[in-house]
């Protein structure tokens, strides 16, 4: 089988720069669910859609989606998708390069004259970074049938609520509901996305299979200890909570290291009352700890705890962990998982399997279908940050790997 | 030599709940200077002052300034004092114990028919804690020849010069310059205050003597590693600021540890983003550190910087240390340490020296004549704070060493 022409690769690239230009703000790409440059970017997307062959339209959720149809129209569709709704100040390639990569693959399956058993959808989720009201993943989770009504109370900081949004957006909300795919009419879902941190870099490779969404617990720790005058309390006699905070910091970060794909970070600490000449009476501090087996981060926090614990009680210090989030782990189905690797072999690439630490839509879809995920290298581990970026080198490595695995999808359920 | 009365230790207790009356607020002690309750407590103080057979008078500056007279009107003049201002919400010994304790020597001496060669003077001054106006100390520092004209100029948070505080007081600021006392018109300053530490209180003394107050050296420490995504990047590949910034709190710590009467505190800590999910890019926290000893805070203050260098080399990350403020220790007369020595002895208690860790009125006396300091337990170390207490048996410690003070010392100038 051939690669795809380089021009593919180009064209890759040149669209996801121009979709870039759909922004809500002058000088920065931000684009929120529902705004008007989402809509800009939604009616380009569905341009290119039917310009690769397919039907598109935007549903009642505000999804962009693109049909490829098969031959026989009961057959399970198989879905590609990512986002195209963005952080403040985002980057280029956070979601829209699964989207656009995917209308680049039906493309070339469209251009090989090729027309599978079952269709292919490229679907373009709105809601996945949560920026605008508080709620995420309205899309996805649309389409595994676990939207929430009650969302569409939400407002975002106008006060609009989502209803009122997606009215605007030319969606009708009542039609959310019957989004819902059944299970039989899919065979699974699979997307490509930036990696969001510097593992691929590092190791010099340009794709990675993701094997499992990592689970996720957030906790808020906040030490007692007693305040004092910083020049009059002898070292000896003090309960310092921010002395005590730090050492536990230094605790998280060790247990962090204790064992591959685990990772722990405190990314905020506070004392009180907090002025340089007074030993610290409180400190509070946050930790988030992932893992993609979700044992193993469970084991993990509860040997955070025996440390932190410990520090409190040799330090004199009340420590109090209080449980802020948690989220199981979303793993990807052992058959996407190997089908992606023969994809990368077959690409002529080493597979590196690796977790992600970043929730994606495939994870609102877990329930539905089975979910892989393919990522691809980006500079610095960079994401939500206009720093963001890519190669076309290996967004070409992309849509290589993925056309290859609907060539090889579409050979497993239509031998020929 | 006997004791004074407990009914003096009694009268002074009542004397300090009293005068915690005058307060600028309605349900808390705060007595800024040259408020109309800083007027009130004067007023107050003087009239005590006339009870225990001083003159008394307020000077340009708004200390209160009263004078036991000797037989000699050009020996010089012993000084006791401390302040009547007050921080916000302050408790009532801070300041006013050294104030009332003077008074109440003074008028045992006089009810004894006791006329010394040289004066006794008792001096409340007005302005230690600094808190109306950005200056501080303005009270002793006019009396050591040391106070700048140009802190006329600044204004408190409603605008008001210390110029027109100082008239609507009834205070003529042109006076200020003549407060200055001659260094062969005293022969030296004692101030009584409470401990605001809880080494005596551990200790189980009522009263301490100072051996010096504390130099200090204050810094802030920035800290700039990689910001990163706290699912994404791998333990081993971050420079996470937050997790070194930790390390190097506990490094603060270890070395105030290192040797006694050292302390060295981190206060306040913050790191950026400062988001639960992020790994910190940046960090910045304070360091306070203070020895009796200038050379060994300065070397200590070098040892902090060796340390916290090495972490941040280790670890990846730039440390950088900027020195916010440093002031030298100011050590008590060895004759005033010597006989507040003996005082406490002779009033049959144990004699415990140790260092200030906080600034006192003393400081800004030092370069005019001796100073000595006596420190008065107080509960749990606790000053700044309406919880601020002392026994009145601790306060009739102090009041009999006092005297028992000021009786040797006029033995000495007057050997009869």
């Amino acid at each position: 089988m051939s690669r795809p022409p380089d021009a593919a690769a180009r064209r890759l690239m040149e669209r996801l720069d121009l979709l870039a230009g759909f922004s809500d703000e002058p000088d920065a790409l931000t684009r929120l669910y529902l705004s008007p440059a989402h809509a800009h970017a939604a009616a380009q997307v569905m341009e290119w859609m039917r310009e690769a062959g397919m039907s598109a339209r935007i549903d009642a959720v505000g999804n962009v989606v693109g049909r490829y149809e098969g031959r026989e129209r009961s057959a399970p569709a198989l879905l590609i998708g990512s986002h195209i709704d963005t952080v403040r100040q985002a980057g280029r390639y956070d979601g829209p390069l699964g989207v656009l990569v995917g209308i680049a693959a039906v493309e070339e399956v469209a251009a090989r004259g090729i027309r599978p058993a079952a269709a292919i959808e490229v679907i373009a989720f709105g809601d996945e970074e949560g920026v605008r009201f508080p709620t995420t993943l309205s899309g996805s989770r649309a389409l595994a049938g676990a939207f929430d009504p009650a969302s569409l109370d939400m407002r975002d900081e106008d006060g609009v609520t989502l209803r009122e949004a997606l009215l605007h957006f030319g969606c009708d909300p009542s039609g959310i509901a019957s989004l819902a795919r059944r299970p039989e009419d899919v065979v699974g879902y699979v997307e490509v996305h930036i990696e969001q941190g510097p593992v691929l870099e590092r190791e010099g490779l340009p794709v990675g299979v993701v094997t499992a969404i990592a689970g996720a617990t957030r906790a808020t720790t906040e030490v007692r200890g007693e305040p004092g005058h910083a020049g009059t309390v002898p070292m000896a006699l003090r309960r310092d909570a921010l002395a005590a905070a730090a050492e536990m910091v230094l605790a998280v970060e060790a247990v962090g290291k204790s064992e591959p794909d685990l990772v722990a970070t405190v990314g905020r600490i506070a004392a009180a009352p907090g002025a340089v000449n007074v030993v610290a009476g409180r400190a509070e501090f946050t930790i988030d700890l992932r893992h993609p087996v979700d044992r193993r981060r469970e084991a993990a926090f509860e040997e955070v705890g025996r440390r932190l614990s410990e520090i409190g009680r040799r330090r004199g210090v009340r420590a109090e962990m209080r449980l802020t989030h948690a989220a199981p782990a979303v793993p990807c189905s052992p058959w996407l998982i190997d089908a992606l690797a023969a994809a990368v072999t077959a690409a002529g690439l080493p597979v590196r399997l690796l977790p992600s630490g970043a929730g994606h839509d495939a994870m609102a879809l877990a329930p539905l279908c089975p979910i892989g995920m393919l990522f691809v290298r980006c500079r610095g581990g960079v994401s939500h940050n206009p720093a963001e970026a890519i190669t076309a080198e290996d967004a070409g490595a992309a849509l290589d790997v993925l056309l290859r695995l609907l060539l090889q999808l579409m050979d497993r359920t239509e031998p020929r």
